[in-house]
């Protein structure tokens, strides 16, 4: 048990040493970078988080400095339940945890319902910082295919015919780092697996509000509580990271009763509670009633990024690369045609002048290496012609 | 394996509920407070963190507000290891991680340290929630007695002989429970005892600075510092909570390199980074120069209050209870001198209308009911009169 421990600090050591050391080059003159899952900070509302961190520390200071509850603040968690119930949830504050992202929100539930080896089944790919929470909590990782309509739910029923799980791991909406969507079929179809074989679905919603056309999937939560009239089997996260602000390290977690109490012992344990300051900046600036109108601000110049970035790539490397159009979030995958290794490559696109993600990162087992993640989130138009003007010299 | 995970988290589920009910009804009308380990904030400087916030938020809104690094901000790192320098010890910026307050620091430290079973070695009472984190990490906990001059290091000693042991937990100054502060003699003994036996000191330090006097105990760090020439087996953590504001929930570790990556692994899948926010207010609030007034300013007032607190409880309660008079810090922990159950008193005491912490939740083993712990740091002296006579009443 000691040496699975340290193994699995050795493969999250590795991998994770791996992205922290693309992402130093990223910052180097020069580099563009298609490489961090990271938002534009060009296009944060800054006039209106400056005005929520001003309406926080002259008319709440106490609560923005002093300690808080665990769960988080009250007022914020009512806000959310607010911004759930826009995006067809119906939850209420002492359903969820206010967390340090959604990647903490992630880390806790492993911690509070894993025991070793235990079995938790992931989309190839994955995300990668999700597959480090597992291996940390010694879960067991199986992983299912992927296609264009997202987790391939029929291959997950074959594995259940032979293997007990203890739950799915998943991002639905514009998946990091697939960028694609589960289909309405898939997501009805997974839920009845869940219930018929009693394992969670950790659903994973970051980017679900980053979508570029009005098509809307119901999130698997919405579909729980309306077809199964229980969310007893869905654990929702999501975060303010992509839609607000990253730095303000705030997230959420909606959770059935038996697994939120085990949770906030263990964050309590892990930090006490959310930064306050950030959390009551988070509460004004839910007030101001603005964050719609961001929201469609970013929607709008991502889909823009993402439609100029999926034109140029398909100009200048579809001969050699092939890709999913993706409908929202920030992430392009793509495969090469022909056998090659994203990672050897990245040493000369990097040469070159530009980073990107090699694919093998995003697998659990068996990795893909002809597989690479670009993000268009952060490049402007001009970068993003460069980047792939660089992208076809290094070939 | 798996039972013995779940027995921990049940113990410390058990534990931390008992504490969380209390708080809650710390918080209740007519109640006075002599429970929670929580700063005035009173005595909070909301002149200087409004001045760092807006410095943070006009000067350096895209740092506020982006990702960030996982070890913390640069500019932050600096300004503590300057911090840490005022107070004898020598740093750097590389050597440390900026963690969601000091509890952060312990839960990566025991995540990345502890393999299942590994002894760790704690003061009896020591700090409730270093405890959880032992408990969430497998770790199997001994103790050793403390007195008034802190750790009985020469039961450690004794214990060392027979039994191998992977690290010591410790509180070294103003205590938390006890109010004690280990002496200069037993700091050397101890670092001496970590370098021959080959185990780790974390010195944990979120009250060096409350002190009452002018007498000033070098950290374990410090001494190992000058004495061995090495750090190698002292992993320091203290944090802004008791002395600027809690709500920001930020710390620092400085710890030896092998285990310095370790912990940056874990904090990347545990929450990437601490709150940006929180780290550009405390980056700026240190640069405006006031930490130190600030600090003289909150030891004044905590030793009236303290003293106060010892005075009136003498007066009182002296009869049937003894204590150590704390020389800094926000507690005094108390014994009665006849064979009683705190936790059973409690339930009177409520009833009248104050409430503490009884000793029991602060020993790992054998705990001692008829010990408690106040808190003095939050109740005004008209207050405090009052929790007394309450208190008179209730026996």
């Amino acid at each position: 048990m000691a040496n699975e421990g340290l193994l699995a600090h050795r493969i999250a050591q590795l991998k994770s040493s791996a992205i922290r050391e693309l992402l130093k080059h990223s910052k180097m003159d020069n580099i563009i970078s298609l490489a961090g899952g990271i938002p534009s900070d060009a296009l944060f509302d800054f006039e209106g988080l400056n005005q929520a961190t001003q309406l926080a520390i002259t008319g709440q200071p106490k609560t923005a400095f002093q300690y808080g509850l665990t769960e988080g603040s009250g007022v914020l968690r009512e806000r959310i339940a607010d911004l759930c119930a826009l995006r067809g949830m119906r939850t209420q504050a002492e359903d969820m945890v206010i967390t340090a992202g959604s990647q903490q929100a992630l880390d806790l539930i492993m911690r509070a319902m894993v025991d070793p080896g235990d079995v938790f089944v992931v989309e190839r790919p994955t995300y990668l910082a999700a597959l480090q929470t597992l291996e940390l909590a010694q879960a067991q990782v199986m992983s299912v295919a992927s296609d264009d309509q997202g987790m391939v739910v029929d291959d997950l029923e074959a594995l259940l015919h032979k293997q007990r799980i203890k739950g799915v791991y998943i991002v639905p909406n514009f998946g990091n780092p697939s960028g694609v969507t589960l289909s309405y079929e898939r997501r009805n179809q997974l839920i009845a697996l869940a219930a018929r074989y009693g394992f969670v679905i950790i659903e994973d919603d970051p980017y679900g509000e980053l979508r570029f056309t009005e098509e809307r999937q119901p999130t698997l939560f919405q579909l729980a509580q309306e077809q199964l009239g229980s969310t007893e089997y869905v654990l929702y996260t999501s975060t303010f990271s992509k839609v607000l602000a990253p730095g303000l390290r705030l997230g959420w977690a909606i959770l059935p009763h038996w697994l939120l109490h085990k949770v906030a012992i263990i964050k309590q344990a892990a930090d006490l509670h959310a930064s306050a300051l950030s959390q009551t900046v988070a509460e004004c600036y839910l007030g101001l009633g603005r964050l719609e109108a961001q929201i469609e601000k970013i929607r709008h110049a991502y889909k823009h990024k993402g439609e100029l970035f999926a034109q140029l790539v398909e100009q200048e490397l579809g001969d050699v690369i092939t890709f999913n159009r993706p409908k929202g979030g920030m992430f392009l995958w793509a495969k090469f045609r022909h056998e090659f290794n994203t990672t050897e490559w990245l040493k000369q696109t990097l040469h070159q002048g530009v980073v990107f993600v090699p694919g093998e990162f995003f697998f659990s087992d068996r990795p893909d290496h002809s597989t690479l993640r670009f993000s268009f989130a952060t490049a402007t138009d001009e970068q993003m012609h460069e980047a792939v003007a660089r992208l076809r010299r290094a070939l």
